[in-house]
């Protein structure tokens, strides 16, 4: 186990040694979710809790909810999130009653990336099943919109070659759908995006600019050359409001 | 009529003083169309042939050809076009055995902008028809994917409020799918995106950076404050290489 700071030492998660390890996609995640204080949230296929926590870290008194395939991951969620945080062990593609009887006002998801038998597949078991997609993406985003409640959002963020298949699930089913791009330098293609819904929303779909991560073409590995708004995201804890780009 | 000038003048167009009147946007479908001296290019819904004359006047000895539903638009695309250029009237969606019988190595199409019984309906009949959209984008794609022959182009400008509705159809046919947003001004949301698909490719999904189309941040209605990539392209006839990006 190791016991690693987040949001500039704001947040601190235990996660295995091995395995899936959080990096920034759950961080980004936690920052485009606008959840108010008082607000619910559930994340889906939550991990060591890292998002949640980022989520928390931000927003005080949240209803945080959280469920995870796996365990170990699960308990580490417990012990990473405050007390009050609901983790539950499922799967989200049979979701538990517990969850199913609620609508929460944000779900949040960062699938698993690489579809089963493409792509990286790390040894570990535990990194694959956070890494490889056994879940597809519209069921994620379906059983997403079902736990929101109307003019809720659901939030996700993946790699940006799945943006069809998840805007498939979306259509039609929702308008008030944002696409942010996450670029890592001014110019190049964007390799994450973040796609938010607004459940019930008539507006129409919105591609946004892109959010540079690092200033400058070269990256010397120095969390200094982060731009302006991406330390402000992955360091100080700040919100990143979709609607308000 | 009127005789616009287009890429600085290098291409004149006769279109209607009422009805659709092209702007900008063929201009980019031109531009993104990445053919080559000898190859072949079909327009789908060409208009008055403003695209077409476009590439026609970057790339010289072009197979040209559009297939055009309104009568008095394929009459003035056959004035407008060079001779040899064939421009046959007809529905997309029940293409002439004469296309049918062909392969492209490129097709292009800018199809009507609204959705049947959705935002502006213009008065003119004419300009209906080009603005409003009777057959699905979905028909658009599936008709000019069977017109490409393979390793060849499909590029669509479309609203950017479309996006899952383009990329809907082109998911499961085909990879190699490029998304190049057009956006007014730096940090805004883009209006308008360049989808190309190349037949049979299987490179994933791309999200290019934005082409930012006026400097600074208002506008003064002056050409002069188009960005210089912008200004190539609509002024001087740049080709706008999306493999490049």
């Amino acid at each position: 186990m190791t016991h690693d700071a987040f949001l500039g030492g704001r947040v601190h998660i235990w996660q295995p040694r091995k395995g899936y390890r959080a990096a920034t996609d759950p961080v980004w995640l936690a920052a485009a979710c606008p959840a108010a204080s008082g607000q619910s949230v559930l994340e889906l296929g939550c991990g060591a809790g890292t998002a949640l926590a980022c989520l928390n870290a931000r927003v005080a008194g949240l209803d945080l909810a959280g469920i995870e395939m796996q365990r170990d991951y699960a308990e580490l969620a417990r012990r990473n999130l405050p007390q009050g945080a609901r983790v539950l062990e499922g799967d989200l593609s049979r979701m538990p009653p517990e969850l199913r009887a609620r609508r929460f006002d944000h779900v949040i998801a960062n699938p698993p990336f690489y579809s089963a038998g493409q792509g990286i597949r790390p040894n570990d078991p535990g990194r694959e099943t956070a890494h490889v997609e056994d879940t597809p993406l519209a069921t994620w985003i379906d059983s997403g919109l079902r736990r929101v409640q109307d003019r809720g959002t659901f939030t996700m963020i993946n790699r940006t070659d799945r943006l069809a298949d998840i805007l498939a699930p979306l259509q039609g089913r929702t308008g008030g759908v944002m696409i942010l791009p996450l670029a890592a330098r001014a110019g190049r293609a964007a390799e994450r995006v973040i796609v938010q819904a607004i459940k019930g929303a008539r507006a129409p779909l919105k591609l946004l600019p892109p959010m540079v991560v690092h200033e400058g073409d070269s990256h010397p590995g120095d969390v200094s050359h982060f731009s302006a708004l991406a330390s402000g995201v992955l360091r100080e804890g700040a919100c990143l409001s979709l609607a308000a780009i």
